[in-house]
């Protein structure tokens, strides 16, 4: 490779971009705001898709699929989550082209085919999923639906990075309707044990799991539950939220259910999602300057094998012996890649695949087949071993558990070292300057001090953790009495 | 079930509807011509995606995701493929709602907004993707490029039909790029190889391989391939094209490369593409007046146990000795729902599933048990019989297998009994009005007969079969000499 990647210490962001660029997980696009997705980075989603999936599946929900367009008058019935979404929305107002009378080969909008209502390209789909779910609950026998959707969704934003924040992405929204709030509530937090236990122990992420303060609220919920994860320039970043939407939607869609002695009621609802900016969040979580640094869980390839040789000879009594290892490793469901391509050379190859953040690399040449060993290269700490031949899936099988399990010890051992109290806003300052990281401090509990807060020093409250130990102090801020610590950071 | 279904013979049309409906496929949306996707729907097309997508993948693609929007200039770069989709574009023009200065609560369109260059909702990814591979092609060393895309398409048709004919759809499209022709082509055929496995062997309806006349060709490609099914009624439904789309848009898009020789050419490229616009052909191919039938390989479940019981005691005994059937089933990867639900009698629930089009259902009673048998009901035939507990799984699994081939069977002899030679106009006419099906006829070859004949007759040519028989004859519009006969038929 002779493309470099920027190191973190001199410039963390653009670190990042080379990384996402080129590790080959997308690309900017002719479209402002949106990226492309490579196969590299797809692949990379369609495990973690897959694995989420499953785990919604097994918590008893459905899949389903609901229009991009939101008519403009669906879109503004619920008030607060219209007006949340309304300076960020991509609008349809037309549905045709014609040629331009005035420039040959050209087209222009036809004046002539203008929607009577303009459409929304969903930001969100909270408000056609409720005109939906209204003809579909009458009783409290239609109740609960647990119903998810993969999709993608349109976020007219000013300033975009590649996958943190793009005017399109794609992700999942679970929209849940209950004949109790209690059962609401009780969806919203299973929800978000679901998303943490995903993130940590697929990607290998550990998350902080909270609640928002009004402020950070989705717009449209009554409480919104949050995972809250620590990037390594100390920057918090929120990896998924699950909603909690009270009557909200289903008063703005008028849809009640009949409960079992025949009154009538609201519907309560939640829903919850993440996006493929969780590839942002793992790529920041892990990764180092040679490169990406991916999870075996979610790896697209979890081992390489790159053969060392000099001539055909030797090429072909190494693909022989390779071949029977690939199929060792397949049947013990390890994705496994062999680069016999003559075109490169190893060095190339190493350093490509150490781009890429192949968990595990092997390499094997004419002495290793005479040794019956193979050299096993790990990518998270970057050690060499050489390994007998016999039983080598058994070994590599226990590897990518270890590997999955340090990528999580490493995280964890540097995020918990960057939670630290401030007692004073003094200290607090000087932390997030200083140090960054979650920043455990006293808040007087009012939106206006958040607010002042976040203009003094770009941080926010990122959440306020499930299970937090009452303590009485004093605002950081405005010295008013607090009665438990809440965390801040800064963010993306 | 207390709705009933319009017999076939009564209408046709509302037949098909009612079955989308009550069989739960899919729904009307609050948005013109876009249709909600219900979940037993859904559950449908992700058994057939996820079989495609294996097939994409072992003939060697993987997936990418390209942006939803297709800026207009870019769109309008290939003239033809602009031409054809311009009429049924949906136009972005504005990225930003704002509060109704004189409507308190509304929202109206952000004049300050609008965007300098319109964004054309994707109908097809040619343009967007092409822009993309300029950037990912330099040499000869970058071919072939692979790619498939899962994702959301928009074409603004004025006369929509749930699954058939939607504004927006969901697809698969395909797009490849190679250094030379001969490669392309076959990589085209390959393709369209590969949806006639699919939709003969999982979907279970046979197809006849063809080449579109130029009249009925892509937008942009030199060549189109398609599988042309046949419906109940007779009309033919196109179920999956495969276009050769020559160096059309690497021209538009300037995409070169270097060969071997370091010399410069322009990229070959293909395109192909099917939709949920399958699930329709499913619909109407199989299913009858008393609900929908579908093949066991894709039926989201396969088979449902229904236990038929007097009293808690016996219901407990069933309970338990279905426990051990489902595992048996469950075990050989059989798709198994056991509804134990007691809110529902036997009766509606058999009715239900019938509608649903599950190929098998199992109803055990208390007598059953002490005989240790089971009644097996096949939705196909809706033939039952009587079954041995012992080895009930192995028995299934062969029973899903003949129910499979019989349904594929069942189709090809309606299919192959409704191909017919025409031999004159009057024929023609005839057969059309009367037999309906594929007719073979004779053409001269123009696009001016072949207009002639839609005009009269509304029937088009669907296909030129692949390794069509050379046979002189006369053209049955217009006399004139024609060297082989094509399929005519009317179509969805």
């Amino acid at each position: 490779m002779s493309k470099s990647i920027t190191p973190r210490a001199t410039d963390y962001s653009q670190w990042y971009n080379d990384l996402v660029l080129r590790g080959e997980l997308a690309d900017y696009s002719a479209v402002r705001g949106c990226m492309v997705i490579k196969p590299y980075g797809y692949a990379l989603w369609e495990n973690m898709r897959d694995a989420l999936d499953r785990m919604f599946k097994d918590t008893g929900h459905v899949n389903a699929y609901f229009p991009l367009f939101v008519p403009k008058s669906l879109f503004e019935a619920e008030e607060k989550n219209a007006e949340g979404f309304a300076k960020e929305c991509a609008i349809v107002t037309h549905y045709r082209l014609k040629s331009d009378p005035n420039n040959k080969g050209k087209l222009i909008v036809d004046p002539e085919a203008k929607l009577e209502e303009e459409l929304v390209v969903r930001p969100t789909s909270e408000a056609i999923i409720w005109s939906t779910y209204k003809g579909w609950i009458q009783s409290y026998r239609d109740l609960p639906i647990l119903v998810n959707q993969w999709a993608n969704v349109v976020r007219w934003e000013m300033r975009t990075r590649l996958f943190l924040r793009t005017a399109e992405f794609l992700w999942q929204e679970g929209h849940t309707a209950h004949a109790t709030k209690a059962e609401a509530i009780e969806e919203t937090v299973k929800m978000l044990d679901v998303y943490a236990d995903f993130v940590e122990n697929w990607m290998a992420v550990p998350v902080i799991k909270g609640v928002k303060t009004p402020n950070e609220r989705f717009a449209g919920a009554e409480d919104t539950y949050c995972i809250e994860a620590l990037m390594q320039d100390g920057k918090a970043l929120q990896a998924g939220t699950s909603h909690f939407l009270g009557q909200n939607f289903a008063k703005a869609f008028e849809v009640k259910f009949s409960d079992k002695e025949n009154k009538l009621d609201y519907v309560w609802a939640t829903s919850w999602g993440v996006s493929t900016r969780l590839i942002g969040a793992l790529v920041m979580a892990h990764s180092d300057d040679q490169g990406l640094v991916l999870p075996p869980r979610i790896a697209p390839t979890q081992v390489v094998i790159v053969p060392i040789y000099k001539g055909e000879d030797q090429k072909a009594l190494i693909d022989a012996r390779v071949e029977r290892i690939v199929s060792e490793l397949k049947a013990c469901g390890i994705r496994v890649k062999y680069d016999n391509n003559d075109q490169a050379r190893p060095g190339w190859k190493f350093a490509e695949y150490e781009m890429k953040g192949v968990p595990v690399r092997l390499a094997i040449g004419a002495r290793d087949l005479e040794n019956n060993v193979v050299e096993v290269a790990r990518r998270d700490d970057q050690t060499k071993s050489t390994v007998t031949l016999d039983g080598i899936a058994g070994h590599i099988q226990s590897l990518l558990v270890e590997i999955q399990q340090n990528l999580f010890q490493k995280a964890k051992s540097f995020r918990d070292g960057h939670i630290t109290a401030a007692n004073s806003w003094e200290e607090f300052i000087q932390l997030l300057d200083e140090k960054g990281g979650f920043i455990a401090a006293h808040w007087d509990g009012t939106p206006e001090t958040e607010e002042a807060i976040k203009e003094k020093t770009k941080a926010t409250i990122r959440c306020i953790p499930m299970n937090n130990v009452p303590e009485a102090g004093t605002c950081i801020l405005s010295g008013k009495p607090s009665t438990q610590r809440v965390l801040f950071a800064r963010s993306y």
